[in-house]
């Protein structure tokens, strides 16, 4: 047995976001060992200068570090964009960040050569999807809106409000006009709200997130590395910086199961 | 490889004084991981009522058991004698307590059949030391006295003072004038004061410490069901419930290494 094997996936997070990532692997990877850290006290990282997200962002590896994880995956697009090739180099094991996976299925899945991008402030004025889209195919084009409520919303359990559904208009509303066919959700708190979000763009644009692309290459990675878990059970452990109550409350919703979550001050 | 066997060993307490205990461990299994739990903002347990410790040991032992423990050692006197029995009903690892350990110490060492034992307001009226050690040897006589103060003067740092001193010594003055030859430390924080204790108490008693004693009676159990460690070198993880840099400065002193402390709210 390969003794790597059985430790555990690390999951970061600025928020609750991360859990879609989270479900994916519950889909895709049954068996692992999850570790989830959502950083809810500093949330939401999205408006905040890069150096300090890529710090908190190093804080939380640090802390996913003493969890013993095999791979840490960057479940926020603010955080990938502020440092991802940084946190790779600090790092012996594997470190996956959301914006490649989903740039690359954007490119897959797009006809009309117009693509769309939704993210936090951090993450459209990097330009991070931008840049790896062109390096897969110079000849799209992507239109890209900074959503900064979106975040707001998910995180405070609005998104069933009438509201949302008005600032999801607001914020689309320029996309659908320059015709895009598939919208990037570049922030892993926006599948939360994707049902609002596919009824406000319309069915004939097709909605790329991140998470499961990145399930199913960390199943690809642990299969040709013989690092796939030897437990017949994975355990999976929470933790946040914040209150844990509204995050139970919405990872409750979401994998549909009871969860318990420690807070930790880092 | 048995997988169980690269589990950490998990060690309670409510605050600093099971780092005595991690000493050993280092001394006698260099290679196991530990992971340990200071409740350090609920600290001191020794004023607390019985059931009020237990329910806290038990929110303590559920956290451990998400770190993945093959051991959970309760390395807080007045936590075990508030219920050793209860957390062993409920666990499925071995769980073992601080008192039944010291009491055999001092029976193997006594010459004079006196034993002092010192400890916390709840762990003395317990009985719990008494009880083990009749259980021995029932021609011993046994000598208690509540040290409520002494825990104060290590968690405060406050050992090497002129008042840590004169509080020692009318602590320990009725057991000089019983004769004691053997004085139990009942509580994980007073090796960290034993030269004071040592030098109050004299020469010609002997300390007896439970730490030592624990850490042997691991090795021997996990020689015996091969939950060895694979590991060439263990990890070291500290949590504690209060502010952590009080407790990694008295880590660090007594351990002789930088360690890091995480904050969780359990």
């Amino acid at each position: 047995m390969n003794y790597e094997a059985g430790k555990a996936i690390g999951i970061l997070d600025s928020g609750v976001g991360g859990l879609t990532v989270v479900r994916e692997f519950f889909q895709h990877l049954p068996s692992e060992k999850i570790v989830y850290f959502g950083d809810t006290n500093r949330f939401p990282y999205g408006s905040r200068p890069h150096d300090e997200v890529r710090h908190f962002s190093l804080q939380i590896i640090d802390f996913l570090i003493t969890q013993e994880v095999k791979m840490v995956v960057v479940a926020c697009n603010s955080s990938t964009a502020a440092g991802l090739p940084y946190y790779q180099q600090q790092l012996e094991v594997p470190v996956v960040g959301v914006i490649e996976p989903g740039a690359r299925a954007a490119v897959e899945t797009t006809r009309s050569g117009r693509i769309g991008v939704i993210g936090t402030s951090g993450t459209i004025a990097s330009g991070a999807y931008e840049k790896s889209i062109y390096a897969l195919d110079r000849s799209l084009e992507v239109f890209s809106v900074a959503c900064p409520l979106l975040v707001l919303i998910v995180e405070n359990n609005l998104i069933h409000t009438p509201e949302a559904r008005k600032v999801a208009y607001e914020y689309l509303y320029p996309l659908k006009q320059a015709g895009v066919d598939t919208l990037i959700l570049g922030c892993t708190h926006y599948p939360l709200m994707a049902d609002v979000l596919q009824d406000v763009v319309g069915n004939d644009v097709t909605l790329i997130s991140s998470a499961e692309e990145i399930a199913r290459g960390a199943k690809e990675l642990f299969t040709s590395q013989n690092l796939l878990t030897p437990l017949k059970e994975g355990t999976h452990r929470f933790f946040v910086s914040g209150d844990p109550s509204n995050f139970e409350e919405i990872g409750r919703k979401l994998l549909g199961s009871n969860l318990k979550a420690y807070r930790v001050t880092l």
